[in-house]
């Protein structure tokens, strides 16, 4: 998307052809700066350090990561040391693994002087892919909003409230929760986001906003508190979230909070959406309670940075030093409580039947 | 309450007699520092500034302000004036009009000798009533953690989520909220607090986590977005937060987020108790919606204001600058997902018929 008028992915090749270039995201959104990467080390380490976060443009960076290995050294030992490195940094991401193994397989029964190129074009396909799965799921949404907007007799704005950042920098371009606003704003349909700041780590506050802003789309930072109110009082017309895992059955995993909002959307009756790539549907599982849990470092609740009227960035710490803190990443909204998965193949019904009429070759398999 | 073995209120004569002392709340939980009183200019600042804050607590200031007024010169006009002054520092707190009402009733009469002891014993008296209301509501909250724990076979700490501030530090001493778990505390009842961080401002990880562990009460401190997570993992056995009006149809006006934790309590069959003093029971009212809703500065929601790790307190942004922000105060819980009322007068069901049993001369005086 935009950043102040010029396009962006958040990852791209060096102009030079011998490196890759990201966005620093742990410097929004105060400082926009771009990182070029030039060995699988730095890739590593920018997705360890979190400068790359979201599933789908980790699993980018770790792709190039490989390619970048691959052209320092392209034995077969070079390319299993650099594939676990680089699958270590995030255990828990399912992307990485699979965007690691992928670039592995394009490459490994290649001679070695061709292994470098293949990996560059995995990579460059990973990505692509990445861009045309999030676009279709934006034109998808697209037409939730274009409905939202049909339906008010004056014209006004189409409110989305939504959780967390499932944007554009989450993924390597569009976002996914995200693209229908992106595509809506695009075509001229008056769109205004609620941004849930989206505590710990303010991914909200911090990424949402920022590129929701740098894109032109109007936009309001809320606490994670008030979309209670908002829905009460009829000032959300649509929810749209992005989800990290989705079960079989429709339950949805998503980032701590996201649970809260669809109750209240399903209490003022508001379209509460989750908006999702195929491959994150888990179907092998159906009860979304069964989905483990992380809990991170109680430091994201006690300590926040940010950055002084005067230009400093700081961190301070809002709890008493004594008082403990516990830190969920993640809660389940049950299927019930959500009104419908906008997906790159359509918007389905929350439930197996819905997800299997979409998916009917994943849904078989999965039965077998 | 105790701070760190000694026995606090939050408002009280000094030593000497010439004036009153307060806690400095605006420095907590990273410094404890208490303030001196001299004048009702001083009283007024206090307020204003919200070193003291809590409607009881800031009626209580207003209060021993009149009589540092009258000390100094207890005319008719000396009166008028500083009663003006002190109420027009937060004009929407009911509390504090009614306050400086009370204490100038107590004057008004007297010849001026006599008037400066008598705003003096008037400000005591209504510290003290204010003391002894929150701990009849603390002794009919207690039943309620006492039922939670005998509950448990396993003898395991009756756990207690709690939203914003409704402690010893918002009222003279004990808190509404907080009262029940003093007391089971100090009665040898294992419980553990939840506590909410409860953004904007913070009440929750600044000044509720400070005054649990100032007096030794075991808690651990959560973003506002946890709580849904832990009542459906069955780790929260009841809900106790504060008000600041209830409806006499028993909606309840509470500070911003505490509908989305009414929600989670229903959803999952989680007691959800509010604790109130009868005064804040507005019998006028039936509809909590129709309650108006304080917007407040959007700078409380782009700035924080902490510690940092050398001990400097600075306030940071977490948005970008040109992100704008809203900041709704309050929102209010349908009578339909609280579990009781709990008041001085013991706990009664969130309806016209519960509050009208517990306060049967209020509701005949409001159906005249």
């Amino acid at each position: 998307m935009k950043v102040d008028g010029i396009h962006y992915r958040t990852i791209w090749p060096s102009a030079d052809g011998r490196g890759v270039e990201i966005i620093d995201q742990t410097q929004l959104p105060h400082r926009f700066a771009t990182v070029r990467l030039d060995s699988a080390a730095d890739a590593a380490h920018a997705i360890r350090a979190m400068l790359v976060r979201g599933a789908p443009l980790i699993g980018a960076t770790a792709a190039y990561g490989l390619w970048l290995a691959l052209r320092d050294d392209p034995s077969d030992a070079a390319l299993s040391r650099a594939a676990e490195m680089l699958v270590a940094t995030r255990p828990t991401a399912i992307n990485l693994k699979w965007a690691v193994e992928r670039v592995g397989e394009a490459v490994r029964q290649r001679p070695l002087e061709a292994r470098a190129a293949a990996a560059f074009a995995a990579a460059g396909a990973l990505c692509d892919e990445d861009v045309e799965i999030n676009h279709a799921i934006g034109t998808h949404g697209l037409e939730l909003i274009r409905q939202a907007h049909a339906a008010k007799s004056d014209g006004a704005p189409v409110n989305v409230l939504t959780h967390c950042n499932a944007g554009w920098l989450a993924t390597v371009d569009w976002g996914t929760a995200l693209a229908p606003i992106y595509l809506a704003h695009d075509a001229g349909i008056p769109v205004h986001v609620w941004v849930d700041e989206t505590r710990p780590r303010n991914q909200g506050a911090g990424l949402t906003a920022w590129e929701l802003g740098r894109h032109g789309v109007p936009h309001t930072v809320i606490v994670d508190n008030a979309g209670g109110l908002l829905m009460r009082r009829g000032q959300v017309d649509l929810c749209i979230t992005g989800t990290d895992r989705t079960t079989a059955a429709g339950d949805v995993c998503n980032k701590i909070g996201t649970y809260l909002k669809a109750l209240a959307a399903h209490d003022a009756g508001v379209p509460f959406h989750v908006a999702l790539p195929g491959p994150t549907i888990d179907w092998s599982l159906e009860d979304g309670e069964r989905i483990p849990i992380e809990e991170r470092d109680a430091r994201e609740v006690t300590h926040l940075t940010g950055q002084t009227d005067d230009g400093r960035i700081e961190t301070v710490r809002v709890t008493p030093p004594d008082s403990p803190a516990a830190n969920y990443g993640f809660d389940v909204t049950p299927a019930r409580l959500v009104t419908g998965l906008i997906t790159e193949r359509g918007v389905c019904a929350a439930s197996r039947a819905g997800l299997a009429g979409l998916y009917p070759e994943r849904a078989a398999q999965a039965a077998e």
